[in-house]
């Protein structure tokens, strides 16, 4: 094989005229041009243009290199979905530094943790979080510059920077070109870990991987230009899936939200003309049963992304009822958000609900922008059969997958053993090449020697019709060593005892398979709307089985 | 400013986890994973699904590579728009040789050269073509392996070659992995420019180009996933501008076409669905002007896009009555066809026609995935007031942007002077940042010491109701020094005399301006319907003028 030079290899190198570092940047450059007229940014009564937003995030990032920030400094931002937040995304790394968007739901001891493991220089903070921030500063051993953003939608808290967020912009020059990265490999961003145990890691992206996963949105969504995005997920989490970026790239308009309150949600969908948005379950589940009456007035095609979990039947018939289109999307912290999409295949359009409900619910394939996604046996590192049944560990690779772990070598060569990424996830591989998730390795209960997966147990409650939320998790057992323990949120208003939903599963799936134990009341959840499985396995053990 | 290594540079590597070279291989892989079962490409009455289509390019690709053919090689293609042409879209560069896809409308000493200089190992070449290749190999210094492609739908010449390209597939094996670009940079395939002066120029472009314009496309059109498209545009030109390769990041199907017969083409746009296709004005010009009964029974929305000249009000008009939408993007063989769109403001649908065709006939901005379109001096190198009456060069930047030329560092490197490709075409900036082409240098006609723009004298002479096309250029003229000459194609049973037209153009235009001869009959054209203007440059030396 010929791998030397050939006549293809020489005076054909990179120039500035035909090699540019792929990165977010180059959006926010060119929805200026573009569409510098164009609203960029809504807040309640406020608007700004993207010539605007674009100034201003120049103000910042000259702001951040003046006060000697630069590449490969951390800015830590505390921030609700706000303008400030989005305009983070661009600002810091066009001065070459890392953001760290913080989930605004830590407590202090967190939040301390991560802003010295990632000696945070300055951390952006939001008076909301004033309270959890005093704390975190005080139990960190790094002293970040504290920028406080006063946003007028938000009272109560209070400011606890030495300088406001509106006075750091004051200092910066709107016409100084934003710097580009070095390469397109440096990090543009910091995302912590969940940490449901042990401490967090600090997923590091790369410019590259942002821009990349970025445009994969568009075709996972089928997303045309001038989108209207209304921010329903947080902007923290695996930076808003990269919809800073992707929505940005469309020369789009962000539709800022503090808190989801469905009322709230429905107005601007109407109002701003609202095209996308993105969450959990929780949020698609909260639109669904909010009283039609909220709808009136919509009349523009509204899709939605969902990722955190398989949407259960009723959200996929919910979503339809109220009109919205629903793309499924599958990934985690570390390969950017989703990387992976349910693709519908338009011969399911004619399925019986329930078919659709099974294909749409499983998560996929790697999006065209990432490389791979399949399921396989961690110890041979051979691809499962594609037979649906055989189980193994759902692995991503590709170029929208993080550089690593932050000063965490040997996490990261642990992630990639192999040369993939492993999710910890467990999955299967189906005969049309989609991967259905089972469930977490540490979901799995085991009853009896028999495996029983908390995931199907958990869809099956989904359809019980009083049902909002349902987790199931492990109850140590003296005879079976465990057994499955429900733990469910009914619909407002909605009854049901533990008896009609132990029996109401038993006519739906294997005997050994129904839960044992029944708790009724809110879950435990993240500030993403995942559930927290950790809290409830720390009260199971104080749960009576029904026949325990 | 800190440029040395922070914690974000160590153990934060490149890994076959986190990094995958950018190529549009990996489009064809995820397609038939995907959409295995979907129909690729259909010809006439034959159909493939991407299992097939994947399968028949591993076949080429290791066919090639066990005749010897690897990195660097040249595969030249003389193909009209058939399975085996975008097969050599793939299958070439999984043998990680080079894709020379020849234009079918050259003669046989044009070709020689580029046999000659592209040292082409393999030719690859239809039945049609024969008369031409024949001789061209005789021409030739190289003795290629000659390949034929024996099309059932084209009857006709003769086969030359010592392979059927069916006998080829069989050598190779359908399960054989293809082979991945050892680098991003390294080059797919090679095109030469169209040499209307002088020895054609190879234009190299890269796995990492291809695969970024081919998803900047996407964005251009607003491409939804699953497009069903139809081959008007040669695939030898730019590569059918990297459709091959968008088309098939899309899952969507390939409808091929050998000749442009506007019947057939509405008879596949139906019997299919087509939903896009793209072509030079020619070619929605053809579409627009033939009889409506031929439109019968399309119901489905038809995107077009338009390169090769700005749109003029006759066709914006013509696409909005047959129903098509049309996106006017414009490029370079260099650029990897269009990575320029003119992208279309919401408030431009209200204005009167003849401001829309004003706004929608420049060129535009970049593509998403483009980095940079602008007009700049090329004394200075500085980018021109953005006044919309300042001249300068139309130059480009970014990851769309040619490796080079081939066997030519000074071409490629006074091409990207000061770190802009530069494209010969002169234009002006408008105040909203569009980029409006005045004229290639040499089309510009100096009468008096007046600038007279072909174009825009083009532009008048496409709003005469009997004119199809039209072209103009410089006549020397022993008063004026050049005075403009009209070579004008009338519409099917239209009429019009010399003395009509330019009392047309005196009503529309400064009288400086009007053409001072105007001839009649069919216009040279390139293959890809572009106007040989170097032709009418002879002929103009016997043209009298109606003055003169």
């Amino acid at each position: 094989m010929n791998t030397g030079n050939s006549a293809y290899d020489v005076g054909l190198d990179r120039t500035p005229a035909n090699f540019v570092a792929l990165t977010p940047l180059s959006f926010l450059e060119r929805s200026e041009l573009v569409y510098g007229h164009r609203t960029s940014v809504i807040h309640g009564d406020q608007r700004w243009t993207w010539r605007e937003t674009a100034a201003r995030c120049r103000r910042l990032a000259s702001a951040l290199a003046q006060r000697g920030i630069g590449r490969g400094d951390t800015v830590a931002a505390m921030l609700a979905n706000t303008p400030q937040m989005l305009e983070c995304h661009f600002g810091v790394p066009m001065a070459r530094a890392v953001l760290n968007t913080l989930n605004t739901r830590l407590d202090a001891a967190a939040i301390a943790f991560m802003l010295d493991h990632a000696e945070a220089k300055v951390l952006i903070t939001d008076r909301e979080f004033s309270a959890t921030i005093g704390e975190a500063l005080k139990l960190a051993r790094v002293k970040p510059l504290v920028i406080d953003v006063d946003d007028p939608l938000h009272s109560g808290g209070t400011l606890l920077g030495s300088l406001d967020y509106e006075a750091l912009l004051a200092e910066g020059d709107p016409q100084a070109p934003g710097l580009r990265p070095l390469d397109e490999w440096d990090a543009i961003s910091l995302n912590y870990t969940s940490g449901t145990t042990g401490n967090p890691k600090g997923v590091v992206y790369h410019h590259r991987g942002a821009y990349l996963n970025a445009v994969g949105n568009v075709l996972a969504a089928s997303m045309p230009m001038l989108p209207v995005y209304l921010w329903t997920l947080p902007m923290f989490h695996c930076n808003g899936w990269c919809f800073p970026w992707t929505v940005t790239a469309l020369g789009g308009t962000h539709v800022c939200l503090r808190r989801i309150d469905p009322a709230l949600v429905f107005e601007l969908i109407r109002t701003h003309g609202v095209t996308h948005y993105c969450g959990a379950p929780i949020v698609h589940t909260m639109l669904i049963n909010a009283p039609a009456e909220l709808r009136a007035g919509i009349t523009q095609r509204v899709t939605a992304l969902v990722a955190g979990a398989a949407p259960p039947a009723a959200m996929i018939e919910g979503m339809a009822k109220i009109g919205f289109d629903l793309y499924h999307v599958y990934g985690l912290t570390e390969v950017y958000g989703p990387s992976a999409v349910c693709e519908r295949q338009p011969e399911w359009a004619h399925m019986p609900l329930a078919e659709q409900v099974v294909k749409n619910g499983r998560q996929g394939v790697p999006y065209v922008l990432q490389e791979g996604l399949t399921v396989i046996d961690p110890q041979t590192m051979q691809q499962v059969p594609a037979d649906g049944q055989t189980m193994g560990e759902v692995m991503f690779r590709g170029n929208a997958t993080m550089k690593g772990y932050l000063k965490n070598p040997r996490a990261t060569e642990e992630a990639f053993r192999g040369g993939w990424f492993h999710t910890g996830d467990l999955g299967v591989l189906h005969p049309d090449g989609y991967v259905k998730l089972k469930d977490r390795a540490k979901d799995i209960i085991i009853s009896g020697g028999e495996n029983i997966s908390s995931l199907e147990v958990e869809d099956v409650l989904s359809k019980h019709p009083a049902v909002l939320l349902s987790a199931v998790v492990a109850k140590p057992d003296p005879k079976w060593g465990e057994t499955p323990c429900a733990f469910i949120e009914l619909k407002p208003g909605a009854q049901a005892s533990a008896e009609e939903v132990i029996a109401f599963c038993r006519s739906h799936m294997a005997g050994f398979k129904v839960p044992r134990a029944v708790v009724f009341g809110p879950l435990p959840k993240t500030s993403t709307g995942k559930i927290q499985k950790f809290v409830l396995r720390e009260q199971v053990q104080s749960v009576q089985a029904i026949d325990g």
